[in-house]
């Protein structure tokens, strides 16, 4: 993708389909971009040679401009943009709906369209777009009712809808913007595009958005993992729940990935994903404009008790902490602050301060190297004057480089100096918890920022083997595969019993000689899926037995389905499950993001818990070690309950081989190694099972 | 207590400590009380004759006042106290802070407050509160900087500088209240006299409240179950979490209970608990004003289909559920709404849409006996005139009688149409999800009216037995049992293994020879907690190995501790724990909430998962069967994975028997029942530990 600072900042702008019509689309945008648009307006429409007395285009490629904003009717729009392409206009907004969104027609057209956009090389917004707007430049080309407030936040949007609410609430809110673009179709230009354009512009410091979907996903981890070392990311991905999937799969016409790949996707990017409106500006505002904290320890500063104790709890359900003040801090509160207060956190300097007290204390709070952010939080009193209190904070806040959220709870008392605070980039809250959410999101992207993102391990492995044995579906009628393809997991270096399976009693014997102790045999059949419930299972069987166990297997088999496939019988090494723990390694293919790596116990843990995580695949060491230690029953691992600690490397290891492998092999459509049992001094792969697509081999 | 009405309606208030000095508290409620209250007011200070041209008395019990409020220095807080008890002024407000918050003096001050209440029946608030106010005659008698307006909530607050928070706030916001009583100290009234009070004004339709602690737990329950029959309550409780709870005890100088019993004990009593300043009043205002939902079951119509699915996502969020429209209503919706738009939930009539075409569209799916509720979402457009909305909004809202919240995605542009509709106590807010919450409450409200309270059950139990076994205690160094006490369990009819404690070899084979099996032995001693780590514990000992089993425990026991108090061999039935599944059952006592009952899975469901619930002591049957079925791992009791289910109601019965234990012996502090093993048909408690106040026996 080309490079994006003209679409954004235009000097000369063709709209094609301009109108003077009352209510149409290209009345309104000439309307909005004649109202403040500090470069060149040039209305095209073959039918004038003049409105709003400007001379009027017949055609765009006459028009000598940069970027062309098109809401033309939907057959018109290919013309347009090829001859906007000819003419060296390399950035367009199509406006025009009636594309991908409405049926296999405008599909076909919005391929088309994609084409064109190739051949020409052209950034392209939409189709079916509100527009972009620049505040820096004063263009709003899109049809809203409003132009957006100066600031430095970029917003993208695939509700165009969603772009206006937020516009008409903003400008109440005194809430400004640098670009706003409504991403519409992303025939051409996606997520992705513009998160890199956001990060090279110096006026942008966090970037948000509302998505539906994210078109590539594993290009959208890659690159915004970049960016967020640079530039904040939050962003409402909708769809969280099945029943906001589906509604956003109607809206959108497009089959959304498992939330799951999203909550994973999202995280490995370095992407604060917001659960709220709400939650998404609270969060971005003090991204914009504060400093990042050194720690997660708060310390709170108050005038009232009640209020103290309520945003106490408040960072206690975030993942912040109240601060330790070092002993000289705590020396000099017990020194200046009356004796009902309290010098501890949250620090109490009572009902009766005064704004000398209040600086005083926060300057002293803030200064303790203990402390990484501070909560200024008061209720009204007679003696406290709340606009010189902001005065202060904000004056503290730039003396000490730390965020500073603020909390003066009341009304019409305290607006002006919520104004004053919000100016300077501190944002006053009613609620404690909302205060609180914001110096969370600054510590989330501290966090972010202090990643270290390692590269997936490339191990060593036998890729021609695995496509021998995954090949063979293709002789089969079915696409599954079980325990026949435990040497796929071999080829890749993954730990699997010792054993082999077998359609002969004798070698069954051959087999279990090899093997030090007593074995386990099961049969092998993609008919038979409940092994255990026909007895297709036997443990702990002997040498003298296998003969036998053999014979009764194929027999229990047979008087269970007569015409079952029969491939053999499994002859496999016990593993002793008594110092194990069963764990479940798993994939499956997301529409988005491709393989999601899953990890969890075995049994319960996984079918009734949902004790459950999950990764993007290719999976790094780092991540694979992440994901063994973030299930709520991890410490089981570790050795809980005097137990001896089982192979956690070994697990981690697993993860990143087979994530190795199912990156290799897209034919490979789900795949869980179930269980993989971890025991203290290796793992072992005893039972997989897969789905293969031939077409993809 | 006696009634409260004239409390908040006084007809005549003598303040008590009254000045004209600027800056005093007395001055200020002077202020206050002069400015707006209905009644006549009495100034009360010997050392004027006339204060704001009032007559002043040197004696309150001079005044003929029905309400003292005393803001006097604390020591002359009692003798007034007594003055106008005598006088038969029987409702005080007592301002004046230096009482149980300030040591052991104000405590003692604090309990002869008390006794003078008792002495005269006196309904007394505070010490240390900031007043009360009632907006129906005008009265604020707080030392407060501003009146709350007229409203339908009231309202009790432990912090005062919250009250004079959220009055100011809301006022700003039109929001207005009933009562509001700063409860300071609750020595005499707490929140239970407050709520009950309020349950028979016919005025207050919602009774909010900001608590730190209650005062009396189990009587708070029973009398707020019956309350919230009647009247929506909602709480912020703080400390609910470690930091906080520390907070809230260095405030008011209590020791908090534990937030497991706060939350248990709430949700016993019907009251909705709110997580934030936020939470509280979005519930409390559309419990004040709307109906009751039928059902869970909620529309969504909108113009705009991307907040259209951050709606669908909150409701999937909630415990709320998308409506699923009947065929009528889908038909109408195909036959008037657009092709681009959505007839399923949510129902997207397209951005063009007019207020017609929004008012139909509302009025059907009201109209849907399968929706319960709606929510009307809108994003700006320049066809939608919002203040017709609103009227239609509302219109709909009282013609279906269903409850209906907006969200009038915007600013300036819907401020109008918000006002109105707010009037209508229909919210309006930019976030949907905080629409969702608002319907959230009024669906948990309408399951709390919906609750049917059992009573307790009362088993025939041998209590005197029972007393017998917890007195041994007292000939014992210490205050804890073990399986020792297992007669315990059976005085109160709970299953246990049959077996006995015996100190002899012979006795132990005899014991042995009356169980059919084998037996499990262990050795019994308080001085040995880890039974198995010594060897202390055999299993499945056939009658033949009982007397070496009985003597090698014993030499165990010895060498691991030469001087240890051995009580004896526990020679017990096998309980057979593959069919079965380990519980626990257990009980600590709160400081607020007394017997707190605990139920879990064994082992790493309770230590590593924290999978358990809780409930306040006695527990009903009903209570008892819920905690067995919402405990994240529940299915496993009941058949998960191919088991048998085991015998769940004889978990609930033991959940209830040793409710009644408890409640029956304060002394009891702690008891866990660890494991009560569940069997398909039966449950057996093998191992019990307890711990007795021998004061209290």
């Amino acid at each position: 993708m080309g490079d994006l600072s003209e679409l954004f900042a235009p000097k000369r702008i063709a709209v094609v389909g301009a109108t003077e019509r009352e209510g149409a689309i290209g009345r309104a945008i000439m309307d909005n971009l004649i109202d403040e648009f500090d470069g060149e307006v040039v209305p095209v429409n073959p039918k004038y040679d003049e409105l709003f007395g400007l001379q009027c285009y017949g055609d765009v490629g006459e028009t000598d401009a940069d970027l062309a904003v098109i809401v033309v009717p939907p057959k018109v729009v290919l013309p347009a943009m090829e001859a906007a392409g000819e003419a060296g206009i390399t950035d367009a907004v199509v406006i025009t709906a009636g594309f991908g969104e409405t049926g296999s027609e405008g599909a076909a057209r919005e391929k088309e369209l994609r084409e064109i956009a190739d051949e020409f090389d052209m950034n392209v917004v939409g189709p079916n777009s509100l527009g972009i707007m620049n505040t820096d430049v004063g263009m709003n080309a899109t049809f809203g009712p409003e132009m957006a407030l100066d600031g430095n936040m970029s917003f993208m949007s695939q509700s165009g809808a969603f772009i206006t609410a937020v516009i008409d609430w903003a400008n109440d809110e005194d809430i400004g913007f640098k670009d706003i673009v409504s991403l519409g179709n992303k025939a051409v230009l996606d997520e992705a595009d513009f998160i890199e354009a956001w990060n090279d512009d110096p006026d942008t410091e966090v970037i948000i958005g509302y998505l539906e979907g994210i078109s590539a996903g594993r290009d959208f981890i890659d690159s915004a993992r970049d960016v967020t070392q640079d530039t904040p990311i939050v962003l409402v991905k909708s769809g969280k729940t099945d029943a906001g999937a589906q509604a956003a799969s109607s809206h959108t016409g497009t089959i959304a990935g498992s939330d799951a790949a999203y909550e994973a996707g999202l995280d490995q990017a370095g992407v604060i994903r917001a659960d709220s409106v709400q939650h998404l500006f609270d969060a971005a505002r003090v991204l914009g404009d504060q400093p990042l904290p050194e720690n997660k320890d708060v310390a709170v500063i108050t005038n009232a008790g009640g209020p103290g104790v309520m945003t106490t709890d408040a960072i206690g359900e975030s993942d912040l902490e109240m601060a330790n003040f070092t002993d000289s801090t705590l020396e000099n509160f017990s020194e200046t602050l009356p004796p009902e207060g309290n010098i501890y956190n949250p620090v109490d300097i009572v009902g009766d301060a005064d704004n000398e007290r209040f600086k005083t204390a926060l300057d002293v709070a803030l200064a303790d190297d203990n402390v990484g952010s501070a909560i200024v939080l008061t209720a009204p009193t007679a003696v406290l004057d709340y606009d010189q209190l902001a005065e202060d904070t904000v004056e503290l806040q730039h003396k000490h480089d730390k965020p500073v959220a603020a909390c003066f709870m009341g009304g019409e008392r305290v607006k002006p100096a919520a104004d004053r605070m919000q100016e300077a980039g501190i944002p006053n809250y009613f609620d404690p918890s909302r205060a609180v959410d914001g110096l969370q999101a600054l510590a989330d992207y501290a966090d972010i920022k202090r990643r270290e993102y390692d590269s997936p391990t490339e191990f060593d492995v036998d890729r021609e083997r695995a496509r021998e044995i995954l090949e063979t579906v293709e002789e089969r009628d079915d696409t599954r595969l079980g325990v026949e393809a435990m040497d796929l997991l071999d080829a890749y270096g993954i730990e699997t019993p010792q054993g082999d399976i077998v359609d002969d009693p004798a070698d069954a014997l051959e087999v279990a000689e090899e093997i030090e102790g007593n074995v386990v045999m099961k049969i092998v059949s993609p008919d038979i899926l409940h092994k255990s419930d026909i007895g297709g299972v036997k443990v702990g069987v002997s040498d003298e037995d296998v003969y036998d166990a053999y014979e009764d297997l194929i027999t229990r088999a047979r008087n269970y389905q007569p015409d079952a496939n029969i491939l053999g019988v499994q002859v496999q090494e016990m593993v002793d499950l008594d110092d194990g723990v069963e764990t479940i390694v798993g994939m499956n293919r997301d529409p988005q993001f491709g393989p999601l790596m899953m990890f969890g116990l075995g049994g319960i843990f996984v079918e009734i818990l949902e004790d459950t995580t999950f990764r993007v695949a290719p999976v790094s060491e780092s991540e694979a070690d992440e994901m063994t230690r973030e299930i709520d029953a991890a410490p089981l691992l570790r050795g809980a309950r005097g137990r001896e600690p089982v192979d956690t490397s070994g697990i981690t290891e697993t993860i990143q081989r087979l994530s190795q492998l199912v990156t290799d092999f897209p034919a490979i459509l789900e795949l869980d190694i179930n269980p993989l049992v971890a025991l203290p001094d290796g793992v072992q792969a005893v039972d997989v099972r897969l789905t293969v697509d031939p077409d993809e081999l």
